[in-house]
């Protein structure tokens, strides 16, 4: 099924079930008001929500239009925010451009940051940049939600705690980074707040492309109305959502309505290369960060700025019918 | 006025407002059902709560007794938790443990890590160790809970959106510390769910002992029934509560329910050495890692070993009549 969370006025929004093609939906209010309330008594809650899904599908129950543009992030607040980095290559190439190195435990050791949760922004809602200094860049990622996940889960079981899937654009001030982690103690006022896709779904409604904890379809990141990034979220991955939900909880429970991100998705080129600008015929990349090292690494110097005022991202993923599955992340940049 | 949130078996407990003196409390259900819905509504609900403690106060109103150890953590989950580093000799003596140098932006720049907010532990409740080598200890702290904060907000402003006040048991992990900032993002493994006093109180509870955003009072924590640490919360503060908010709002706007810590309270020694353990007559240490650094500069190893089940700490502040003003964070330590 597909939830998503309507922007009624309140902190956190009106629940709504989705028919699969995105144009309908109907409240899910008398099961759920909250989608944080459905995760807190999921076992109870999601086969009710299943049986309004499929009265949705097949019109058996009133709808109204879904529009994308009133749909907040899934979970508009969360309790944890988590992001991981699965695909290696984006460390590699970040930390490439910092001069960083990459430490050997990153490929055994999944590296992960916790995240400011209190106050997602709206999948279609703007970014408000306080100084172009900053460095704004996206990060196209895949997210999980979470139910009640014990401490010390395995990964076989961290798999079956896997609730929701979702897009996210994990916004970094790249220009804060750099003394921020010299500080020692990672992200903070460098990752202001994310955003989500206008759509949460269940594993199943991915079919086969949901196989090994992982979305084996490219994501699809455009940059100023451009294809940027097309980078297959399936293919490059040191580590899967199940491991990173188990590592997540290897010291202490999760909450139920936990988010754990991917990290931003990114694939090597066909020789193991950094690979391509889409513009060249690769697949591309799902932040500046990386386009500007891939320039570095060509050129001896990056062009493509952060974003600023004014630049807009777009991103998404597409089934096999080319059919929008989580609806699309579109944000522009403005000043705070 | 003081608050606190019962255990009535649900994930956000039952507000009650408490009397000044910890006896009695009345359910302020009618008014707001839990704290972070007074939290999301302060301005219109405070009024109301004020009006509540009073008759609590007088007798007013028919109470119940309160007992601090049915007391949930005030928030029992919130949607951000974020720990700075007030006590830069906090910060000068566990960096010295580990090697490590202390930045020169760390006198001008606040340190502040995310912390997971998604499952606190009641005040009350054992903490649970999976392996005695990850090395646990506490930290005692003052912590904030913001209203919302926007983006941007002056020091000035700051101090205004702090509405309620409470202690923390900021649980480290010190045995996993060294391998995560390795990597570089921060603490995540090694903050396990952290407790917060049985009671969160309004500024105005404090009197004078509130000035300059920080409590001028002592941190009573006791180990295993031994005073071990009674450093003056409003002594030797690189920052205060009002900065480090601000510093926390410098990219993004703080949802209301925001929990800011002031890091581990303590104090150098009057001559602006280490100080000494409470034995010896100093002020002693609000967790163990700091006692380890001392004995290792004194004796050349570090004798006090991390906290393993069965060992208790206590964690307190008292006023000048020496009445506890938050209830006490009474936690042992338990194999997971």
């Amino acid at each position: 099924m597909k939830l998503a969370t309507l922007n009624d006025g309140t902190r956190d929004g009106k629940l709504v079930v989705v028919s699969t093609d995105l144009t309908r939906c109907c409240a899910a209010g008398y099961i759920a008001p909250t989608l944080q309330y459905a995760l807190d008594n999921w076992a109870r809650v999601a086969p009710e929500l299943e049986v309004l899904a499929r009265d949705v599908e097949h019109e058996a129950v009133p709808c109204e239009r879904f529009h994308e543009r009133q749909a907040h992030s899934p979970l508009p607040r969360a309790y944890q925010w988590a992001d991981g980095s699965a695909y290696i290559n984006h460390v590699e190439l970040v930390r490439k451009a910092r001069n960083a190195e990459v430490p050997d435990s990153f490929y055994h050791d999944p590296l992960m940051y916790q995240g400011g949760s209190d106050n997602f922004l709206p999948p279609r809602a703007d970014i408000p940049l306080g100084d172009p200094a900053w460095g704004c860049d996206m990060e196209g990622e895949v997210a999980v939600v979470t139910d009640d996940v014990p401490m010390g889960v395995s990964v076989e079981d961290a798999a079956g705690h896997i609730k929701l899937i979702m897009l996210v654009n994990d916004v970094s001030l790249r220009g804060l980074i750099p003394g921020e982690l010299a500080k020692g103690f990672g992200f903070f006022q460098s990752k202001p707040a994310s955003a989500f896709s206008p759509v949460a779904v269940t594993p199943d409604e991915l079919g086969e492309a949901w196989a090994d904890s992982l979305i084996h379809l490219p994501l699809m990141v455009d940059y100023n109305g451009e294809p940027f990034g097309r980078a297959q979220a399936g293919k490059d991955a040191t580590f899967n959502m199940a491991q990173l939900v188990a590592h997540a909880a290897k010291t202490r429970s999760l909450g139920a309505g936990t988010i754990i991100g991917s990290g931003t998705v990114s694939n090597k080129g066909p020789e193991g290369d950094p690979g391509k600008p889409v513009a060249d015929g690769g697949l591309g990349y799902s932040c500046i960060a990386e386009i500007r090292m891939i320039e570095t690494i060509r050129d001896g110097e990056a062009k493509t700025r952060f974003m600023r005022a004014g630049d807009t991202v777009k991103i998404e993923m597409r089934d096999a019918a080319n059919h929008s599955i989580f609806g699309a992340i579109e944000q522009e940049v403005v000043e705070a």
